[in-house]
């Protein structure tokens, strides 16, 4: 049936939405793609939905080459999450409820205890494996900060695969098996892409890399280096430096230091009032900074945290939730530093904490042995090794203490990945400096290992008879974020120009003027293209003036334009437009159709030279 | 991608699920369709999900015709459905949640609410109607009581449509273009389906009808007369016979009945003891029977009810439900009764009990006004017209009244249509005896009215400037249903029997035997009819016996089976078996691809002829 525009459930909005920020949020609800219903939940208006179809038939018809569909339910049990510990671990980002019998639900944010007892409730034997099984399907996570539309909703579509393998191999040539249809499914939808090394987070899992769209409006850092490095900024870890002679340095000192309450300033101070006497002066990067946080366990309690970095950078707190997780992360409120007085803020130094400090002894039974209760864990950037100097809080009031020498006068807990990471920071694999960029999450590819299969006991039956724990992955692609990935990397000032493999119409036919000859030609033309089963959207409003049809046109962002307008009755002629190129050809009408046809398979089929 | 079953994701088993009572249910499970992942809550495997997204495509394709399809979030805000009352109307049937910020939110169970803010968003005037757009989308209902697998679950695929009008004519046109549009869907799908009037339910509106699919494990009653009346049990109305002269029935007199409990018992003894008159005897028919029944509000309010029938009739439970609705209905407790000393069980009589008992008028205040405060209501069936003369409880153990008549020994709060239909009875449009049969609900369309746009405030300005209240129709098909139902009226002893538009595959090709020729000659054929487009599932296993495979082959249900064996060698032959008809016919391997191909061409274009 061809679309007119008189008729499509089609209204586009001359305002930006007061709650969007990135151009791709913006323009698909100017548009009228998606229409926000709740936060981080969206309805999906005719283009959008059409749009959103054509992403899950690529990524669907190149699933099919290595894996079977299935649909699983959104509303599951909570029993198997129990099983597997995330019922707690996803913590408030699972949305939870209890039926008319009071049984808990929840609605998923993953699959994987499900697919895992699928499996087990069909398959017995090693016979039975390797096989594959993914679902399309909305998924359901109460994200803290859902932002940029449907880049980060809390009602979303994925595509959710899962590897069953007897042993390590099979799951690497599974792994390898998805890695290699991810790339064809990005190319083929147009989506640059970096693979990096990832964190696993809640999923568990020996390794995994993400699929990373680079963009500016990215939430996450990914780092790359010459040499071929590649990983998501939380999965960085820090080159640890050999421990320094610390020989030669003095004792440490406490000195006043007024008017000091920050980094700079009290580098200012010390090297106005206690020169080194190396020669150098001192840097941001001889001061310990501790920062307090406060981490919530999935079982909700709360624990306090210190982390010891150099001065010279700050924490990043993604880097810092990956590296608690499952923990949820705050800074430590007014409220924490009242329970804990031996935290001197701007002052802390580590004197009042870490495992030596009076708190800390003070928890100790007759034994020796610590007594975690309320206490302080101290943990420290992989850079403070023994034998370096810091200038530090001497945990009172305009005081710092000097020559504080790691190992020497003080110790931690252990080491913490949680500054930021820099331009130019060495590579942990030694490839070389960092770069870093900022990516979208398309997918994100797990070897997960037997955490599920064993804490649901998922066996088969070996060769020899014995029973063996199956060993998984588990892949990743968000669907809904793809199609914002599309519209953030294709868009200009206008509006929305998409691939077209995935807009929602080839072909935007517009009418303009008021001569009837005119839309008669118009609607001849779109009729033969939707004859011809080209998509096409027909524009065949009466009284729409000519530049707000080609306004809606451009924000609409279909790949070819065609204008019946005056050119008719003076040449001839109509025009099409090719909506990311700007480039304008006038054409006879009488072949217009034709000529139109042409360019739509000559597109379709360079799209889908991608996939060779 | 040619499926193989040794590759396949499909188990099937030997024996029925234990909790599955109808075949569509045993045999979806058993042949590996769906699988049970929480009560009412199934996933689908990949056969399943096959023949679940072809009745989609019917569906879409012809709703396509008269609308425009978008998607909403399963997940909402409870703020709509408070507007229009519908957050408690639902009572326990709707799933309610909280997210991490204590809002509240619904798993939306229809979505009238949703689809009227959004036309109320984007459309302003006259000038943008008519509309109707749909979606087919995953919705949630809390069942009391879950059954037959996919019949009734709690998480299913419905397609919901609704239509936007100005005015009346409007909203007739919309709902007869989507009654057409649902005749050809169900013709489509090869469903049989009969029209009837239906209550409206907690939907609210002006008149709905149903979509009934004639079948003996239906939930819903419905009646036809052979003069062209069709309703659901629960929308049919008693017409009410004229009052009766009872100046000949003399005075209403108590009298000891021991000994007999039931109905039957009663009218032995009174025969026995008190014969009538006038010469004919006592019979069921002139007992009143008095049945007290507890409503559930949906403000949780809980209200006693007594419903007074003739004693020959049952309380039938879902027309009482229908009549109460959205109030919940259960018997009377224990507790109930205990908590109204004048309610005697098993001799209830209308004394106790109406506006003229001595409970109630205990509850009027000074000026004669009821206080109900714990009150219970009597309603009568509407055949006990003001002149009849009953025989029913006198509110002491084994004690009766005879002669009581309606009007002048005994009044009520009003009627109700609580009682059973009968073969036989009555249409109300004076069409006919009734005739009685069950059948599943495969779609419901409503003519709302104005209800939602007036609780939400939808207006468009009309050709003069002035506000109009829009009006609405809402239209649903249950699409899970629809395949269930399918396989309901589908199936044999063996197994499945899929009409060919909805098989998950057109074809299974098996291999039987252990001669590898065999095996060449079924993967030649099968991979032959993959590349002519026609849908193969081959059975490929090489351990498997030819036994199990035809068994399997029963079970899954494809139109055409075409197996390759022992003939093979001897003749040269394949052969074609039609799964419905049992037909075998014998073909030369060479033509086998060609011969199944034009089965299969035909098959589609017969089922297609129903389109038109």
């Amino acid at each position: 049936m061809l679309q007119t525009m008189s008729q499509a459930f089609i209204r586009t909005l001359r305002e930006d939405p007061a709650d969007a920020e990135v151009a791709s949020h913006k323009l698909l609800v100017r548009a009228g793609y998606i229409r926000r219903a709740a936060p981080g939940v969206y309805t999906w208006l005719p283009l959008g939905l059409r749009t959103l179809r054509k992403i899950e038939a690529i990524v669907r018809e190149e699933m099919d080459t290595i894996s079977q569909e299935v649909l699983f339910p959104a509303l599951l049990p909570a029993e198997p999450y129990k099983a597997t510990g995330r019922w707690d671990d996803y913590g408030p980002t699972l949305f939870k409820l209890t039926d008319r019998k009071d049984a808990d639900y929840l609605l998923a944010p993953t699959h994987e205890e499900m697919f895992t007892l699928l499996v087990k409730d069909l398959y017995s034997s090693y016979k039975d494996l390797p096989v594959s099984i993914y679902q399309i399907q909305t998924k359901y996570r109460d994200e803290a900060r859902p932002r940029a539309g449907v880049i980060r909703g809390r009602e979303f579509v994925m595509k959710d695969s899962y590897s069953f393998d007897i042993d390590d191999a099979g799951l690497e040539a599974s792994y390898q098996a998805h890695r290699a249809v991810y790339q064809r499914i990005f190319q083929r939808l147009g989506l640059e892409y970096v693979i990096v090394n990832a964190m696993s987070g809640a999923m568990g899992g020996s390794h995994s890399e993400e699929f990373l769209h680079p963009s500016p409006i990215g939430e996450d850092t990914f780092v790359r280096t010459d040499g071929g490095y590649a990983a998501n900024a939380e999965a960085v870890t820090t080159p640890v430096p050999a421990d320094v002679d610390a020989s030669g340095v003095g004792p440490a000192r406490e000195v006043d230091t007024p008017d000091a309450p920050t980094i700079e300033t009290l580098v200012d101070f010390v090297n106005a009032e206690y020169p080194r006497s190396d020669g150098r002066a001192w840097t941001a990067a001889d001061t310990l900074k501790n920062v307090v946080v406060a981490l919530t366990h999935p079982g909700g309690e709360r624990e306090l945290l210190v982390v010891g970095i150099p001065g010279d950078r700050d924490v990043d707190m993604r880097r810092l939730e990956a590296a608690v997780a499952p923990a949820e992360v705050e800074m430590a409120t007014d409220a924490d530093f009242a329970a804990h007085p031996e935290l001197v803020r701007g002052y802390i130094g580590p004197a009042a904490i870490g495992p030596n400090s009076p708190a800390r002894r003070a928890e100790r039974d007759a034994d020796g042995n610590e007594v975690p209760t309320g206490s302080v864990r101290y943990l420290l950037d992989p850079r403070v090794v023994p034998g370096t100097a810091w200038v530090t809080g001497a945990n009172a009031p305009q005081r710092h203490v000097l020559d504080l020498v790691a190992g020497r006068d003080f110790t931690a807990d252990g080491t913490i990945e949680a500054a930021e990471i820099r331009e130019g920071d060495p590579a942990p694999d030694g490839s070389g400096p960092l770069h870093l960029a900022r990516g979208i999450e398309l997918g994100h590819i797990f070897a997960l290992g037997r955490k599920y299969a064993r804490a649901l006991d998922l066996t088969v039956l070996d060769e020899n008879g014995k029973s063996r724990i199956v060993t998984m992955g588990s892949y990743g692609i968000g669907v809904t974020r793809a199609l914002a990935a599309l519209a953030e990397s294709n868009h200009d000032e206008q509006g929305l120009a998409w691939p077209i493999q995935v807009a929602p119409y080839q072909v935007q036919v517009l009418a303009t003027g008021k001569d009837d000859a005119v839309f008669e030609a118009a609607a001849d033309l779109a009729g033969a293209l939707d004859e011809a089963g080209v998509e096409v959207l027909y524009d065949d409003r009466r009284k729409v003036s000519a530049g707000v049809k080609f306004k809606d046109a451009e924000l609409l962002g279909m790949p070819y334009i065609v204008v019946v307008g005056r050119d008719l009755a003076k040449e001839g002629t109509v025009e099409i437009r090719d909506r990311r190129s700007g480039e304008r050809t006038s054409v006879p009408v009488a072949q217009a159709a034709e000529r139109v046809r042409e360019l739509v398979q000559a597109a379709l089929a360079g799209e889908d030279a991608a996939r060779e």
